[in-house]
């Protein structure tokens, strides 16, 4: 029977999402409980890496297992056997076909960034702006997004080299200014490793006047990482939605 | 030359305001740094303190200083070399007779109860109530705050047994309900350690039907803390401002 279960993690004291030997991961977490109370190895399939201190409102994997157990409970145990920082949201009987990474159709990510002075509170959720705002345009912020919606090669704003395919489709970016607080919401088919990070930061040094719209649509017709060396900080990213039919 | 700093920290690493032989405490954090500057040992005077795990939005230090050095690069200076859960957000130099502590008139601090579904991302910054809340009323709640507004004897609603004298004026308590968001903000003359904790939690306890009105107040009139054995964690409960004339 298979098991598919929607989670949130606060990413701050992990390793991102995918399984690592010796390091702490959410996967390796959510095994070691899995295993437990099977009493014999069970892995998981994520439908989404996320980075080291990078967020989840909600994650999604799924699992196969020969337990009698309601939805319910299972979620009851999980949660009282996971750490603090690891939350099921829900668990469901899904098909025995179905799998959470091929058959997810949009991701959605956001962005966070706090251009008020720094609060130590907020230190692991926001990337406090450090740049003075004098020269920052929000328009320019907005107008620079457009360059990305679409489908292209991202492979300027990919990290890995190991991609076969480095096209995605960006359905939409779009902004919410409450006071100081800046999110940027992308949505999109999928994510190469870094690619938020790399166009968030790409964008702001675009509003600060450091590139222009124009240099952006060569750094992105160029398919090559060193013209976009620029990365925002994993903290202010949340993965916070995964779509399925 | 004196100097009163104000602070905000997140509490969550540290073992309280106060120093403590090899605990990591803010005041500890804070005399390495000044220390550090000085190039001999400088003691401050916080204005509260926080046990462990209790945030702190605007906290008041002083310290005395012979060096000659203007009070936004000092305060750029501890910022650089503190770490990122403590920020300095100003730095004025007083009066050689201004006490931190004793001049202070009234201290504000607010707890944070979440009503809703468990979030990792908060578990550090809010209390999440683990109780149904099918009995639950905030109109007693609101009812049994008055008990506690006023003049009165807290011996009852502290941990420490060696207070001199445990009366204390409360002026105000109030109610903030934002969704599913509490917040209950306390202004008094001052406050017995772990006194707003025990409040909070007998409050909770009444207005779930636990204890009436009426044994609340014979609860602060009995003196004695067995009275009283509840307590909310410390995660929820801020040090929201401090009050000079």
């Amino acid at each position: 029977m298979r098991i598919l279960c929607s989670c949130a993690y606060d990413g701050t004291n992990f390793y991102g999402f995918q399984i690592q030997p010796e390091l702490r991961t959410v996967q390796g977490e959510i095994e070691k409980v899995l295993t437990q109370i099977h009493k014999y190895p069970v892995s998981i399939v994520g439908a989404s890496r996320t980075d080291a201190k990078v967020h989840a409102l909600n994650q999604y994997f799924h699992f196969d297992t020969t337990l009698n157990i309601s939805q319910e409970n299972l979620k009851k145990a999980l949660n009282s056997l996971l750490p603090d920082d690891i939350y099921i949201t829900e668990c469901k009987v899904v098909d025995d076909d179905f799998h959470c990474r091929y058959q997810s159709t949009m991701k959605e990510y956001h962005y966070i960034i706090d251009f008020g002075p720094y609060n130590p509170l907020y230190r692991n959720y926001r990337y406090f702006y450090p740049f003075s705002l004098e020269k920052f345009s929000f328009e320019i912020l907005k107008e620079a997004s457009k360059v990305f919606i679409g489908k292209h090669d991202f492979k300027s704003f990919t990290k890995t080299k190991t991609y076969k395919n480095t096209v995605r489709t960006i359905y939409n970016i779009d902004f919410e200014l409450q006071n100081n607080l800046l999110t940027i919401k992308f949505i999109g088919d999928g994510f190469l490793h870094h690619m938020v990070r790399i166009i968030v930061a790409m964008m702001l040094s675009c509003a600060q006047g450091k590139y222009s719209i124009s240099d952006l649509k060569q750094i992105l017709a160029g398919k090559n990482r060193q013209l976009a060396p620029e990365i925002a900080p994993p903290y202010g990213l949340y993965l916070y939605k995964i779509y399925y039919d």
